[in-house]
């Protein structure tokens, strides 16, 4: 059965997925770094940046476990760049490169409509106009019975959370403080919307792994 | 050097310490008990309310830590007692009965004066209409050069967070969703208030205990 799946979503025990003042010279925001502090040393996250061969571990085998068997991906608008409004021209293709770390079909949300772009790799871009719903039903189709997994940021996942389409999802609290930035459940009513921790397990590093269900 | 302190505060996942409904069926809110799962196996817990011995392990050691060196408390109204209001009488003596787990000074926060109340063991109640740092002032004074334990409930904790007033805090996030109830720090910006994670220990049951101090 496919499942639509978050991971390796990162949260402060304040409450923060990212950090305040978010530009492109910060991108996770002010301190937001330091959410990742358990996900950057691992071999999952150094190969997929070409940066040699990281750690192994549980915190490698967590981050490792969200990319199997995913068949499609969705990112919101801010997740595949720093452009706002229409788009000016076909300059901009992610933060990634020519090679993504999708290697699937990936859909991007926007109310600006524009073609999609093939990448390197088994990456394409595809721009969706018509909201979560939409989104997911192309994403579903394109992962032909794999899961869909949504990648962010923040306000994409609480929107499919509100609208209860997440069946999976995986959180590492990490042991910092952010004081502001992009809340990931505030405001939420997780139980009232079907969901439950089923999960929760100590990583490598100092981060508390925790898995949501819908139940 | 006296610190102030606060111990063994439990938070879920979003956030909450304590579960949306409190009432006097539901001290902890619909589904708070489930913060304090850790916590009420340990022989700590079970030895103060004459259960049995209860477990050791990291969790006892962090919750009998809380105990260690307190030579005064300061509770909240809310945490002494469900009276609002004006005291109608003397009748209300607390949730613990003859025997408070306090055995020092207690000082508690409220709007309305009353005669201090001496109970079995050590625990004297005392209580302050002056607020906050007239209350810490008392407390420090009582405590004869020990720490100063600040119990709850959460709104009594974020006052004195706010005013700068805790050194040291340990929180235990529990892997349950509330939904609702008391948040322990929206709104709150503790890096701004001089506070950082200083300790970060996955404990015996499946919980996170954290520990923020200020710098």
């Amino acid at each position: 059965m496919s499942k639509v799946r978050v991971h390796s979503i990162a949260m402060s025990i304040d409450g923060f997925s990212a950090g305040p003042h978010q530009d492109l010279d910060h991108p996770l925001g002010v301190g937001g770094p330091a959410l990742f502090d358990w996900f950057f040393p691992t071999r999952t996250f150094q190969r997929m940046h070409g940066a040699g061969d990281g750690e192994t571990g549980l915190d490698d085998d967590i981050a490792a476990a969200g990319f199997e068997n995913v068949g499609a991906w969705i990112l919101g608008r801010n997740m595949f760049g720093p452009v706002r409004g229409p788009w000016p021209d076909d300059a901009w293709k992610g933060w990634w490169g020519d090679e993504p770390p999708y290697h699937v079909p990936a859909f991007v949300l926007t109310h600006h409509p524009r073609a999609p772009i093939e990448m390197t790799g088994g990456t394409t871009f595809h721009f969706v106009t018509e909201g979560i719903h939409v989104a997911l039903d192309r994403a579903r189709a394109a992962a032909g019975g794999r899961d869909v997994r949504v990648g962010g940021g923040m306000a994409t996942i609480r929107q499919f959370l509100r609208a209860q389409l997440i069946d999976e999802m995986h959180v590492a609290i990490a042991p910092v403080l952010l004081g502001g930035g992009e809340s990931l459940f505030h405001g939420l009513d997780l139980p009232a919307l079907g969901y439950a921790c089923t999960e929760h397990r100590p990583g490598t590093r100092a981060v508390a792994h925790v898995v949501i269900r819908r139940r």
